[in-house]
């Protein structure tokens, strides 16, 4: 299974593509952003961003995709057009019939690393193991974006899960703290589960607001 | 000129379509909503919205499109799928390659209404008078949408403005409160201009947040 992950944004739009296997193994296909100029109008650079966007998808034809959750209350500032963005990055999976995964950045550092309140750079080295390269992808919005699509890939289960693997995912969909910690999880493993109820604990506060 | 105005939502999108014609005149030519169910997936609503304003750009085939300036701290539970779908309806108009008006409530209230703080039934009363209807455009959404597309034709100084009406638009692309009142201002042109004047005030404010 291929998936292609969109880390939202104007100015560089991150987007990593990884394929899984079965034991939650993945490896890098691309990884790299669309920018658009700061000084070109705001439906153009969004028009940048669709048709660098399509291109990606129609180069590496992904199975999946997934897409960070853009809350309004993250920076005030700038997140209308993170939002914008993020919403033409729907629309896209949407008009090409793919499944989409919307991941908060809590689930994204909690899958990866763990830890739901990681540092960026912790994300990056963890990304960087996972996928056995020798210096993470660069910059960090790249980075970001093939963490979205681990992300993704080991939460929604997608092809090549283990049955210990599946365990994991169908705790992470019960209620919040019910996750079985199935029999032959390694600690990573444990402790990611951990850290997903944790965040995701904080995800419902979040959408309460 | 045929303008298409945007009022975005995820739940209603309102959109108003009007034709202008020389003096400032202008008249409705169909307004409504397009509405997207609250449990359908969010990629799949916003597909929705974009399918639907794509059938009333192919039926109506304006010539500009105006949508609303969505801001952040407006509601911070709602305000990113009102974003998302503002954003697709910039992409629309970037993609089929017309101008795109973006306006702030303040500016679409100061518009029609002279009064860039005016209730919403003003603005919906004041939209029944100029199109001369016997009442307002329903629901809201649409009336706003509506309200929108005028507020960019008087703005955008588009076809027909006569001299005294290209003199007031020229005004409020100068600095703020620099906007002469040029001679043959009705006293509803000259509220207008400085109401305007007052709201791009506001609008700056805003944005520098």
């Amino acid at each position: 299974m291929r998936i292609l992950g969109v880390d939202p944004g104007l100015t560089r739009c991150g987007i990593g593509v990884i394929d899984t296997a079965p034991g939650r193994q993945v490896s890098l296909v691309e990884a790299g952003v669309v920018r658009t100029p700061a000084d070109l109008a705001p439906h153009l650079r969004l028009l940048a961003v669709a048709e660098g966007l399509e291109e990606w998808m129609a180069r590496h034809r992904p199975g999946a995709i997934a897409v960070e959750r853009v809350f309004a209350q993250a920076n005030v500032r700038s997140v209308t057009g993170t939002a914008q963005v993020a919403g033409i990055a729907m629309l896209a999976a949407a008009q090409a019939r793919l499944p989409l995964g919307l991941h908060t950045p809590s689930e994204v550092k909690a899958a990866v690393t763990g830890d739901g309140r990681a540092e960026k750079a912790q994300v990056q080295e963890m990304v960087r193991r996972i996928l056995r390269l020798e210096s993470a992808p660069k910059p960090a919005d790249a980075a970001d974006a093939v963490a979205l699509a681990i992300c993704h890939s080991w939460r929604a289960g997608v092809a090549g899960a283990s049955p210990s693997d599946r365990a994991v995912v169908a705790g992470q969909h019960g209620g919040a703290g019910s996750a079985p910690e199935a029999p032959g999880m390694t600690a990573a493993q444990r402790a990611w589960a951990a850290a997903e109820r944790s965040a995701r604990r904080a995800g419902a506060v979040a959408e309460q607001r």
